[in-house]
């Protein structure tokens, strides 16, 4: 029952490539769960990416989708795709623990948008995955699935470890600095950061204004799928678009121009991991594909300085509007939040309105100058991480390559195509706001062009 | 201790003005919290206006506040001002039932982030008051003090109450369709509504685009504080600037041209209604000022004609967006939602993104006409609601005067200063979206220059 070499090497779990052998019988959602959860039994002890797991439900469920298969009815395309669902997520089944003491236990007693809109899609929900405090720094022990000793990253730590070793097909996680695409770097999946307010966050533990819901997956397709499936439901965000784009995925479109966008991640990169992202550019550069840079380019060397600063005036903005519920919190019982946790806090309640205002009056500003290359560019690329997942379970990592694009409330997608000390390391294709289509078609291109799979398969 | 007249005719309470008493030590916060409860005790058999009250905590409270005014260190200008909360909104001290069954004890353990800040502003929380099932439309029973056979409207329906009869000074409540505006005419308070996103509605379970926090009062000054309050410690809604505005009370200020918009109401206004309103803008022009209608100004004939569908197109917009989480609610209990709930689910699912994604093209076109007056006017003045508060409790009245102002996202108060019937009437003020001092100042010069107290005082 369980291959030998699962437990040896993370091996993602591809869904839509699946479920043709499902529609001919030759393959079942049940028999499908059965696999995840032979690499649940095998992995989870040496990952922890779990908070919570429901078996009997998502083995009901899967029962479900198999009869609906069988009668050529299923509910979408990801009917029976095994999911798991970041821990600050409401679910009706587990409970929601947002990866701090003081919700131990805690329950809603509802599905969040996004759960409500997989299940109604068919989608089977086996577990809550692991996620740092109140989805911020504070690690909840989860480890990366290519080195027990490394950080998963965060803070959709739980979500990026079990995609990348194939416990789920794809998971649920939340960016408002780097939660998404960091983690997806380290751990060798796709990670999908839509534009800001593209999946409805209803009931998620996230009302940071950059925050925004995602997808982590095995692969491109299911991350698209899985975050239309919901948006076609659900919404966005309330006063939000929703998703932009088709339901199914859009086909791989060759972009013309691209721009590289060191941002200031490029310092803190390893020597090793701007190289293979130099080899991606020199293949892209023969492929007759125009790449501008800050050197080559005035508007780019402007974007560049505008996003410089971009963790400390994100981290200013996400602290002002931290101050609530975190006040409440420390009130109810300080001695269960993190160190890290009062720090934002104390530092919140020295700020004001004013200075909130500014910052906010700054992000409108940087957004501006870095959507004038939508015109003129297809994406940007840059790395997904300064190098692959450190050592060490008390840090979950750098943001620094992902929070840019956090502030700019653009969309943004870590392919694992390059390595780095031969562990996985992202290459991160950016996109422009409520363009979320066109971003995945380049990211789809240069997959193709550049590999095709996992450069750690 | 308890004027016989107190339970005959409704007084509003106001703070402001009372706290100079404080300061000399002449009154008290704890001496003016007992007149509220015996105003409390007089009426709420009545009136039926609170779910839940904490008596003991607003003592202690108030007792404290005492002593800081005594030692001349209030927290803040609303310090000790007895307050209610409107029961979508998260008290760490009571439950939050959203007059829901599906809510019937249901306790958040922590305070909203406008609840929070109140406590820090030192305020005096007295209890929750009675909404409309998830601030829609199904009444709870609320009674008019003016009338108990009429109703108070809705959804803030025990906020207005509460506050016209005098148990607290000011009260919370929310508007997403006519929620503050359309109480506050019927039972003779004043209501204001902000620039959507002005008051963080963190722990407030509305979740819909167009909704917004605001405070019914006593008098204008004592809503503006309550409102200033909140915003300087809590901001606005993540992402928006918060309440635009000084913490204190601007200065009345002589508008020069005023618009008069019919909306879609003037056809529901009974004959008294309109006349009141003529009779007060003759008022007006007679002190010099321009007023512009939709027969003499092309321009507000392009908003009247664009708002004149504000209902139905609010009413898809919530519908949509309330497509979650009445799902999740019909799921565990469908006979606990009222029939108009699941009514509005039935909408929400018949409708598609693309749909919702037209009527916010929609809204955003309504938007840009209207704001065309913001150079040009001052403020536009309109009702508040097409009469008295009918009779009947089963339903809350027709919101047609206020939905417009709600869907176009900007700052609208009702004043207490027309009657019909004998009993109360506002007369409604609207601005621009975040002029909320603008439009404050304006209100404050009307009330003055036109009667100066409440109509029905």
């Amino acid at each position: 029952m369980l291959s030998p070499e699962i437990a040896r090497v993370p091996q993602s779990r591809p869904f839509l490539a699946a479920t043709a052998r499902f529609a001919s019988g030759v393959d079942t959602p049940r028999a499908y769960l059965e696999r995840c959860l032979d690499a649940l039994d095998s992995w989870e002890p040496k990952i922890g990416a779990f908070v919570h797991t429901n078996i009997d439900g998502a083995r009901a469920a899967a029962d479900a989708s198999t009869a609906r298969w069988r009668a050529g009815k299923p509910l979408s395309a990801i009917d029976g795709m095994p999911i798991g669902v970041k821990d600050i997520i409401e679910t009706v089944d587990m409970a929601t623990e947002m990866g701090s003491p003081l919700f131990a236990g805690w329950r809603s007693g509802r599905d969040s948008a996004a759960v409500a809109a997989l299940r109604e899609a068919g989608a089977v929900i086996l577990g809550k995955t692991v996620t740092t405090e109140f989805a911020a720094t504070e690690p909840r022990g989860t480890r990366n699935p290519w080195d027990s000793a490394r950080t998963p990253g965060g803070s959709s730590s739980g979500s990026a470890a079990a995609v990348a070793a194939g416990l789920v097909s794809a998971a649920l996680g939340t960016q408002v600095m780097g939660s998404i695409v960091r983690p997806a770097s380290y751990c060798g999946c796709v990670g999908f950061k839509p534009s800001v307010g593209a999946i409805n966050r209803g009931g998620s533990h996230d009302y940071l204004s950059q925050s925004c819901m995602g997808v982590l997956a095995a692969t491109l397709e299911d991350a698209w799928q899985v975050a239309s499936e919901i948006a076609v439901r659900a919404g966005g965000d309330p006063g939000y678009p929703g998703l932009a784009g088709p339901v199914r995925a859009p086909s791989a479109a060759k972009p013309q121009r691209l721009v590289f966008l060191e941002t200031a991640g490029w310092r803190a990169a390893s020597e090793e991991a701007k190289q293979a992202l130099q080899d991606a550019m020199a293949q892209l550069a023969d492929a007759g594909i125009e790449i501008v840079t800050r050197q080559t380019n005035p508007q780019v060397a402007a974007v560049e300085e505008a996003i410089l600063d971009a963790r400390p005036l994100s981290t200013r903005i996400n602290a002002w509007e931290s101050r609530w519920p975190l006040n409440t919190y420390r009130e109810r019982d300080a001695g269960k939040l993190s160190g890290a946790m009062l720090d934002r806090l104390t530092q919140a309640e020295a700020m004001d309105l004013e200075s909130y205002r500014a910052d906010l009056a700054e992000r409108v500003r940087v957004r501006s100058l870095y959507n004038n290359l939508a015109a003129p560019y297809d994406a940007c690329i840059t790395l997904a991480a300064p190098a692959a997942a450190p050592v060490g379970l008390s840090s979950t990592g750098n943001p620094v390559f992902a929070v840019p694009f956090s502030l700019l409330g653009v969309p943004a997608i870590s392919l694992p195509m390059l390595q780095e000390q031969g562990l996985p390391l992202g290459l991160q294709v950016t996109g422009f706001n409520n363009k979320d289509a066109e971003i995945w078609a380049v990211a789809a291109w240069l997959e193709t062009t550049l590999g095709g799979q996992d450069a750690c398969g």
